[in-house]
């Protein structure tokens, strides 16, 4: 996962960039990276860790320019070289290119393969060079971008929303499956495309709308144009954005994240009703679930796990005894809450189990009788292959295991996972425009030794526009 | 606002010292230092920055030793020197101390003159060089830690909570009115006096009791002592410390924080209730307040100001544009909670204002149409001299304002402060027993240019033991 | 200039590149890289600054691999971006390549237009990734390192001194008429390459040979195989290489630079003989042309001016007063041997003539009669396109001045410089084998604008043999 | 050792602290620190590693005042505390002081004792803490700076050259035996006192004269005072500044010290003459002392061993191997100058014989045929109390061994030290007026264990000045 902004601003865009990506840091935490167009060439910064200590008022003031895109990078295995943090630049016939990318793709090994026996020479092992290279011979070929988006879209499987800047224009465009969230907005003296909606509420600026699967956008000073690209007859929206991984003042295709959660909360109560002397969450990715079942349940929301505030960068000693205290200073149960009470404790995902039971065995610890464990997605069976950092089967304690035997072995007293329906409504796609490929292990897309969902055959499906019109996009 | 702690124990001290710190974070950001004792002499490291930017584990490492003393440092006004990072490190006569403070001495340039016509040179502008010097030339006269640190309680006007450490031996004092927090637990394999609570949590300790005011706690390898150096008639615990200071989920002189702040919210609703359709929160501050408020009233506890989770070292741009885009980075409201809505937002305190009339900016932008604002403590209307960073009368809003003009000047539409009454009675202490300067203006010290609580002229009656007895304190 | 390295070497090869770059740094002191290949990648690290703030032991640690690359970077114009800093890193069907180089093509803009018509995307601006780009095509169209090397021999114009990795394996050529320096050495288990033959000394290592013009050197566990690329009538030896660039104590083509500076000395003597009471050098350049003058004069050696040793990264204040001090603390004057003297200065070359001008003062305020100037160059008159980073004609003092000017305006008692015979002399090659480019403003390739040698016809003389044989290189 | 330094100057001293230091960095290069008095209060700032890596231009900036003190620090074991980078800064009643020193006192711990059984508390571990306490008691007791530097003289036994800061103005005292150097010179606004007048050189000042032994200077806006605190009958000027410590181009009591090394080198080989094909040097500390051998022996002077001039802060690897690279790489024979050749190798000391012994051993690897050592100094037989970071008797090859055994030793064809004869008669003192403790083990001051000179009873005899009158010192 990563976040990926672009924007455009005759009063420069650095510090905007700036204030974009602090907006998406829950996105990544790993690395963050600017480039802007100051009218001859490109200036760039890139560095390790978060977007406040990587970026210095001085570095701000030196990335001058109109039109700029940033990246924040989630750490993956292998993903810490240097090289690889985003954006990419690149330079062909005197253009100056940078690019940043949120996704996965599927078939890049084919693709790589490919260029490479065309000549092609790569420096890095992301996939943003992959969608590089496909662009940049492209263009250089035809000179049109459109044409080289469209090849984009003909060769890469896999879920890729991108920002692309050429010599001071912006470009975006989105997968025609939608997999991965892009938005469009308006700020003061330009315009943003970015991959939540918050980073738009951080400018001050105003939300235009969600980019379409398929789509390209071109942002430049005279304005946005939009082309159509590609059409599927389905989209495959992440399920997991809903879940957890976007902000809850997210709004996602037109779905803000936080309704969704707290209408689950509800849901939660309705399919498996307890009583109780308190709803308590795993903050913070828990609360929204939480309020919505207190509300519902009538049972009173008390917060009974602190979290400390100040995370930062700490490290884990490499003792059992150290891993095991390192979990009590980031969360810390209140025991005046919790001796001799039952509490229904709501988080919004199991994938591990292993946090869950350490925060069970903290709370009974602390007096607590009965637990009941509410969950706000169904149960996780499967790796994805489109973008979140899940882990294997082999490691996803769901993945051989019905609920009564996670139940067992995190101790909740009980346990229930929202039902995959329930979701699916309370986001309000059809199912068929979601990817629930991480519970249901049936993905939108081809994938070697993975089920491909009978339903979503839509991914051969896609349709390329034979005559690109741009048209000017409503901005107002 | 410091964070200390003390720590001894068989099995090695600095990762403990660490943790607790860590825990302990929210009372200090500014700088760090941890020293210990490794059997001949002193380890230490100090250093600007989070717990966690401070120490490595190559430095925890070298920590060496079975006793060991910490401090966090709240940034105020010039005391970002290097010198000035405690704990301060000392010698004399062949013994090493090293002194860590919390609180704030009234008679500090008496004493200082004092020493430093009696010789005395110094090398730092804090209290705690005084009060080392205080204690270690008592010590070396008279050879008591007794009796020095009765001398220290004899000369000393203020607040001061203090942790020693000479050769290996931890000692902790109380100032006798018990203004700042202080507690005593037992770790697995030793003993911890820290400033919250939650620092014993952390370790995964049992939490024993709190230091008695005017007593003298002494820790070694053999258990723990205590003796009453001073006793006072009255207490002045410091009130702030309950509505914003420590952590929610802390329990200071017996009482839980968070339950003070929910029972607020309660009563807040009892003492101002109004129609609305959700309560929403200033996070986190004002979370545990509308958790109250929202239970009592039935209306709905929605959150509609989203807090970004990553705030580390950000910078402000010297700009008032920039300067308000900072906030909308901290604080994102979301749109769908709050248009066309009515809503109670309720916070811990308004000190300048400042910031209370920005969020209320943005909600309105947002679209919400009423904003029925409640507050957790009364109008703040006189400066903290005992350690509280406060401002000056001059900046402090409520300090010459009625509530009436404070709400317009914030533009609510109704604004409500919790009464004194029921304030201290969520406490649960006797008013006399808590020090309410800056919601009063009467202090429980002489302060040159101020008024003193005249029903607290306990502080003239503190009686100081003429023999002193030390026991075995109960730690089981 | 540059500095490069390649090193194969069973017992791993981190420190001994760590060794050899520290032996080449007065070839460059701006940044410092490192490749090695670890049996199924790259390891890789870069930084600015002198190689032994760049590396820790934790990094070379880290640097796993037999077979390694190592590269200085002297600071040039625009020279300072992350990505510049050698040696280039690519990936192409599953070969790892790293690139470094020592040298300058004239040819650059045509050849990168070329290659960007033909699809390649650069992400430097470097010489570097051109020849990167050219070998990589190549082998991946024929499959053979030979055919690539000799396609860049054919396109490429410029002084170049080459070493890759591929997977393990070393390769290392030199343009065909030998401008740069690069030689060959055994190490106790393997084989280097390197700029100059400090490097070998550095790791204990034995000297075999220089490369030859046009050949490459292909390095392995196996052993050195050598297979002549080109070959061209003529050899174009840097002149300057001699004169200031190589370390004294480096053995450049056969010949010692030590030497060749010593005989100089001694040659200015016999061209330009003067009484006086001692011979001093401006350190550490002049020091054995001082030493070769005062041999053959029977004047005294007398150091009068001394050098401060620790640089280190000083910076220099804006103000022309500042900088005029920063000239004193590199170089200080001693009275007591200048008081009513009359001295020979003697020093390596003239650039713009500002810091003879400021040293010649500085020994006139202490005392100094008369200032005899020796100089163990021929004025220089021409910039160099080669590698050298010369200021432009403009800024160089001989380009427009004869030498009585230059005398004037450096306010010497008298000037002499070497003659261009007694300098070809004394390094002993043909006048024909030299470039003389500074010197003369004669080249040894065309060069746009500028004069190309009529006796160096030879650039367009190189014969490419057609059938590439590889024999065993010599290695005892 | 260290470097001090104390400036006065109306338009600001930091940047003339930073260039006296930079020119001081031979005497220290574990730490540098600079303390200033803005009018107010102090401006300080310190840190580890050399001048150029401490100060940056922001911080020079900031370090305000029209005085200020500086020190560069010597690394001696367990010196390298944060706390113990001078200068260190204390207050007292108002006033602000600084204070620097360089030497050692022999009679710590009797003073450390009896000022904390006075009361006193120390933060550090060093002499010039010590030396801080008596002036400032003192002072604050009789109000007269000069009474309290009287009063250290008459407690202080051993080497000390101290600048101290208080409120502004600058005072400068060196000990009644003028152990250490210590100067006083004019710059353009103010004046300087410096360990060395090349620091004085560095500013482009005018070196005015050496402070007397037992002398105090006073130095502000106003002009500078010079008061005789105390006479001794003899001086103890240290050797070792003279053999190896200072700049060759200090003046210390008026004597050029490379005029001494030149003046050795030339009765090196009237002692010992023999016939070879070259004299050369191990650089740079041999070099002045080879020149003189080679003037005088008529032989030609030839730099065969050449030093990497790029230092840095390099490492050691842990093994042996490593090591022996190490000293490869600091300094490189030259083949072509050694084979089959006699050589005169020149050096100024032999401490422990193992730098020796490599550099033999490596010139009789590239056919070194005869090699014979000549040293600069006696042998070194015993260790240093004031000041030089001597090793024990122990790791001191000559301590116990003749001089034919330190030749075996070291593997020298032949080895010649200077006569203690010869080397006093080239510095020009009475052999009475120099400290030869190191050469001789006889002492100029009592030190445990040790034996006194009975020629240098004077140590004894130093008489204090009754009445203390100061005049102003002659500054033209």
């Amino acid at each position: 996962m990563c976040g990926i902004v672009g924007i455009v601003d005759a009063g420069g865009v650095s510090i905007q960039l700036y204030y974009a990506l602090y907006a998406l840091q829950h996105r990544g935490q790993e690395s963050a990276g600017i480039s802007t167009f100051d009218g001859t060439s490109l200036r760039k910064f890139k560095g390790q860790g978060l977007v406040a200590d990587v970026f210095s008022p001085a570095v701000l003031k030196d990335l001058k320019g109109t039109a700029g895109v940033g990246h924040v990078r989630y750490p993956t295995t292998g993903s810490n070289l240097p090289e690889n943090i985003q954006p990419l630049n690149f330079q062909f016939q005197e253009h100056f290119i940078s690019v940043a990318h949120n996704g996965n793709l599927v078939n890049t090994c084919d693709i790589r393969r490919e260029y490479e026996q065309a000549g092609q020479i790569f420096t890095t092992t992301t996939d943003t060079e992959i969608i590089a290279k496909i662009l940049i011979q492209e263009i250089s070929t035809s000179g049109s971008v459109e044409d080289a988006v469209q090849l984009c879209m003909k060769r890469m499987q896999g879920s890729y929303s991108v920002v692309i800047m050429i010599d001071g224009v912006i470009y975006a465009f989105r997968d025609p499956l939608g997999i991965k969230p892009f938005c469009l907005g308006k700020i003061e003296h330009g315009y943003i495309v970015a991959s939540e909606s918050v980073a738009i509420d951080a400018l001050g600026g105003k939300f235009l709308r969600d980019i379409r699967p398929g789509e390209l956008i071109r942002m430049d000073g005279d304005g946005v144009k939009c082309t159509q690209i590609a059409v599927a007859g389905r989209c495959a929206h992440c399920i997991f954005e809903y879940i957890y991984f976007a902000r809850a003042d997210a709004v996602i295709d037109g779905v803000l994240v936080y309704d969704v959660r707290r209408t689950i909360g509800q849901k939660l109560h309705e399919e498996a009703p307890v009583s109780a002397d308190s709803v308590c969450s795993v903050p913070d990715s828990g609360t929204a679930y939480a309020i919505g079942y207190a509300e519902r349940s009538r049972i009173p929301f008390v917060e009974s796990l602190m979290k400390n505030r100040y995370m930062g960068r700490t490290f884990i000693m490499p003792t059992q005894k150290e891993r095991e205290r390192a979990v009590r200073i980031k969360l810390n149960p209140i025991p005046a809450h919790l001796k001799d009470k039952s509490i229904v404790l709501v988080d919004d995902s199991i994938v591990r189990g292993t946090t869950s039971k350490r925060i069970i065995e903290m709370m009974r610890d602390a007096g607590a009788q009965e637990i009941h464990m509410r969950i706000g997605s169904p149960a996780i069976k499967a790796p994805c292959y489109l973008g979140v950092d899940m882990p294997t089967r082999k490691e996803l304690i769901a993945s051989d295991k019905i609920e009564e035997e996670v139940r067992r072995s995190i101790t909740a007293t009980s346990l229930h996972h929202i039902s995959l329906d329930a979701l699916v409504k309370a986001i309000g796609f059809d199912r068929e425009d979601l990817c629930t490929g991480c519970l249901t292990g049936c993905y939108p897309l081809l994938i070697d030794g993975e089920t491909a969902n009978p339903r979503l055959v839509n991914f051969v499906d896609v349709t390329f526009q034979s005559r690109l019109e741009s048209f000017e996009a409503e901005t107002t």
